[in-house]
């Protein structure tokens, strides 16, 4: 991705691990996307009634990991406090979106797959909260 | 704004005091709005430089409160700990945005208003988390 | 709105009718909520499965707008070609989103008050659009 | 990406080539956070005075391809109509931000680079445009 690049040319140093704040930027904007399609595709399901929690779930995950996605990127004048809030939120979203995924990841592959994502997704966000610590 | 109607309209009761919800719900998005025009109108003054934290902060409160505001609409299967969550961490990013618009509100009344909005917004984030228990 | 002050107090004057102007981002960001309540509250209904691409358009709408009201709020250095180009998808967003709510609006209120809120929406765009010519 | 994953296991088959819808949405996103991170980096810079415009044209392509991307990611019940207006606006977001990136391109790396993410994320969103004809 374009983006681990624009991070390397930022004018001031960071003050994390790159690795990790590189990690959590990438997982955030996938898991974004991944919980987009599969709230996408669990609407198209025949038991769309069955996956009402996990639509939902996912939508607040996509949300949530938008807005994360946003504020780890930057890198000027951070708040640590703002962006620790802001990683256990999204890391807490991305747990209760991947636990649901989980219960429907035997009938429908979508959910499989975001189930993983979410679960990295989850561990990025509490990897890179340790880092800033 | 329609949408205190729609939360009106929803086929399952709501869990929480409807006013503190609606109140937060619309708190949120003026926020939003808000705090993407502070950051546009800093960066169009002559002491952008002094400015610069003001708008990446504002930049951030901008997402917390656009995501927060979704997902606190939503009142089809919440999950509660992120709804929290959620709201804590948008809370402190008013805070944050907040304070540093204060300190530039005798110069700029962009900040100034700004600043009001984000001390509303953090308190109806507040409101509703105390509510939701 | 505070949105409403903070376009008053811009370094740089406005290059619009400021009423279109304002009444536009007021409409964007009510429309992007009722979409996302709408969508959410179509969700928890029984009949679910004939919302589907109601609950699928909602969701654009609500994309649509957000996008579309941070853009249009923005007064520095905007590029006229890119914002003539975001209100005219914004608008059909908010056509789609309406045209399919109406035919549920007799079912359910929620529909109904969505649909009307995307139509007046779907206008201010169109009158932002024919203002800035 | 997962996200590619996600849209292979969609219940409906996709109506338009898959390697041109995949490509579009990879590139929205890896563009959004491009866009997100070089108008951080502007802003941290000596001469942000004569960045102004490139960061207000960097959100703006932000929030046109994070709501681009959500669209065309969703695969149920689409309104081909609405997604062929947003890819253009999206298209001429990228192309203003490419633009402008390209001439501070040789004193900023990350103007240098996000340049070329929004090039190839105007040509992606024009590919996909065409594609759905």
């Amino acid at each position: 991705m374009a983006a681990r690049e624009i991070i390397k040319t930022h004018p001031h140093p960071i003050s994390v691990d790159r690795e990790t704040l590189l990690r959590c930027i990438d997982d955030c904007f996938d898991c974004a996307v991944t919980c987009t399609g599969c709230a996408d595709a669990c609407l198209a399901e025949d038991d769309v009634r069955d996956l009402v929690r996990c639509i939902r779930l996912c939508l607040d995950c996509a949300d949530a990991c938008t807005a994360t996605g946003r504020i780890v990127t930057r890198q000027t004048e951070p708040d640590l406090g703002v962006i620790a809030a802001t990683l256990e939120a999204c890391a807490l979203a991305c747990r209760a979106s991947g636990d649901e995924c989980e219960r429907h990841a035997h009938h429908h592959e979508h959910c499989n797959i975001c189930a993983a994502t979410c679960r990295r997704c989850e561990q990025s966000c509490n990897d890179l909260l340790a880092a800033i610590g």
